[in-house]
């Protein structure tokens, strides 16, 4: 007998047969002996509806507060209709919000971070065999003032109460099979993993993000909850997402192959090579709140060297701006850029221990005549930037030169 | 200064534009200078929608705890929308679930009543020039567990709050101008009465329902908090409802007619005139969950009568299937009833110091050659149950007659 937290994502809720089928695989999961404590999002597109309203009277820092009143609303709905249908079909059930159970954050509205839960009541419907239906992405704070998340906060909630009250495992249900090798829409033969590390899911972002928020891997990570992502439209297993060391078997060297368009580049050229350059440049662009992703610079010659870096692309055209004016200041030699870019990124905990994965990544890319315009590094993840118009040829390549399409070991 | 709760109802609050003219009111009363607590219903048809939702389900009692938690996401959506707005003008604003006032209930879901109301958070939000809105027709019981009051049960949440805080008026903003003598689809000439009594409001239910809950009038009456029925649609000053002795002016005869199509009679007949027949009439009735409504029992002759009374229209077939058992228990002669009747009653506290009232009222209906099958009359009210066909010339004949269309003093 385990003890489960099932999380039901926004398409699997989506309306009341979604609802059924929820609660058939709930059903199932207890006549397989398992105690389950399930987390649920709003359903399909509410919190879309509701973020519209919103929108139409206009947000701004001080409305945070009802903007977080708002959308909570969207899964307290879920809650209730979920443990209907339980109790329709015989289930002792019994809904919860945020506030209810308590899970306790910070202040911090739209993106609160969780401080506290309080597991009594989910503690005392174990032990009587009732299924807890608990409203994700929300919580309250000390003063009862009700908070979310933030986006994807839901699969925090789940990963939280998991770690609260030592669950066996965190099941992610959503509407894919898992985890790919890489988005299956570019590379027929992408290949659902059986497992993962937190490291890798992590370095994943681009490709797990649509299943799993980053900041859910990281909690998962922080208190060891192994996490389960499967889809809650067939009996496929997901994948599992573990510590390194939990898994006691052999890592492929590559698991996956991650990308995006999402990025623009940005170059200042002839830059002084002296102490304090770099946060000279960065300083600016991070006061105007613009996120900086990769960062590279390369070694000086003529005391002079040039000072790369990438964001997002909807930042490009105000990066540009800003750096104009900090080239000026510096004595920079010319800004340049380039918002037709893509990244993409091989990662595997299996890199640490094999030599030549780099090597081989760039003679596939060179056989395939592309050129690497920026490379960096972390101990399992090599990440080139292209021309984006060749990223696809370079994302078959190397899943093909990587086996990736086999099953590992 | 006065300070004044406001109630806005589902059209009053349908839409962000809705909205915006309701936060209009409320800035107009405190540049008035006044001091505002506003209450909310669920916008336009929302509570319909989830209802919806609740019924593909299935409901029963067992689940009319998630029943609640599903239907009080209504209310909570349209209080942050509402505090937004309000902010966007300016205006401190701050919005409130029951849970978070807190009103407190008993345990009945579906159907609380109110137990209690904590006024902390709201006196320190008047003090401080913060406007607050709260969530109609829920609280929460002493286990916090979500409680809903019942259809119109944001009347109920208005007039508690008002009784609370020691409001000097509750005002039930609505999409009609106030009540009406008698309704203005059937008499063109109906006019929008200026005040009325709690106990004329309440025997004018047929009429008043519409625009405002009998147990709001009720709990209203119980503490003395006056009423003003009006429209946020436009600036008429509405419908004032008080206790008699504060209007300390001279009461109108009457006040207004109230008629109703919902009902159908039933007769049984030869029933032997001996005590506890009623209730072996009744108790099968009441044990059906038929609610009974005007019940009329003439002197016996010949040591036997007969028995009427009027029920729902929905309910007249279940009824008569009943009385059919009932009748060959007690040996009654026959059943018969009548589906296509009509309800239509005087309502005026003018009544109990003025004879002539149902003289003038009878000579009326038989100069339009109406005949009365039932008559039942209460202090301030007389009702007749007349062929449905017959009701809109009996109100006509009884409004001119009575003189409702001229102002009153």
């Amino acid at each position: 007998m385990a003890l489960l937290v099932q999380k039901y994502g926004g398409t699997s809720v989506a309306s009341i047969p979604h609802l059924e089928n929820v609660a058939r695989r709930i059903l199932a999961s207890r006549e397989a002996g398992h105690q389950v404590v399930v987390v649920v999002s709003a359903m399909g597109h509410e919190t879309d509806r509701l973020d519209d309203l919103a929108q139409q009277i206009g947000v701004n820092p001080a409305t945070h507060r009802e903007v977080d009143v708002l959308l909570s609303t969207g899964e307290q709905v879920t809650t209730a209709l979920l443990a209907m249908v339980l109790m329709k079909h015989g289930c002792p059930a019994r809904s919860y919000t945020g506030g209810q159970i308590r899970i306790l954050t910070d202040s911090a509205y739209t993106k609160a971070r969780i401080l506290e839960i309080e597991c009594d009541n989910l503690r005392a419907d174990l032990t009587l065999g009732t299924v807890a239906v608990v409203a994700g992405f929300q919580g309250v704070d000390a003063d009862r003032n009700i908070t979310t998340l933030g986006r994807g906060g839901s699969d925090t909630t789940a990963v939280a109460l998991a770690a609260a009250l030592g669950a066996d495992e965190c099941q992610i249900y959503t509407d894919v099979n898992g985890v790919y090798t890489t988005d299956p829409r570019v590379v027929d033969s992408a290949r659902c993993l059986e497992r993962l590390t937190f490291e890798e899911m992590l370095e994943l972002a681009s490709l797990g993000s649509r299943v799993l928020h980053t900041r859910a891997v990281e909690f998962a990570s922080k208190y060891r909850v192994p996490i389960r992502v499967l889809s809650s439209f067939n009996d496929s297993p997901g994948t599992l997402i573990t510590n390194e060391d939990d898994s006691g078997m052999e890592q492929p060297i590559i698991s996956g192959i991650a990308f995006t368009q999402d990025e623009a580049k940005l170059t200042v050229l002839g830059v002084k090579d002296i102490p304090g350059i770099a946060s000279r440049i960065l300083g600016p662009i991070s006061d105007a709140n613009i996120e900086v992703d990769m960062i590279v610079q390369n070694v000086a010659a003529d005391n002079s060297t040039d000072f790369t870096f990438t964001v997002r692309r909807t930042d490009y055209q105000q990066a540009l701006a800003v750096l104009q004016d900090v080239a000026a200041q510096i004595g920079a030699r010319q800004v340049s850029g380039d918002n037709r870019i893509a990244k993409l990124s091989l990662v595997g905990v299996g890199m640490r221990s094999h030599a030549g994965v780099a090597s081989k990544m760039f003679k596939t890319m060179a056989d395939e005549s592309i050129n690497i315009q920026m490379i960096s590094t972390s101990e399992i993840k090599i990440s080139v930037v292209i021309d984006e118009k060749y990223l696809e040829l370079a994302v078959r390549a190397l899943h093909a030169a990587f086996d990736l399409a086999a099953a590992s070991a």
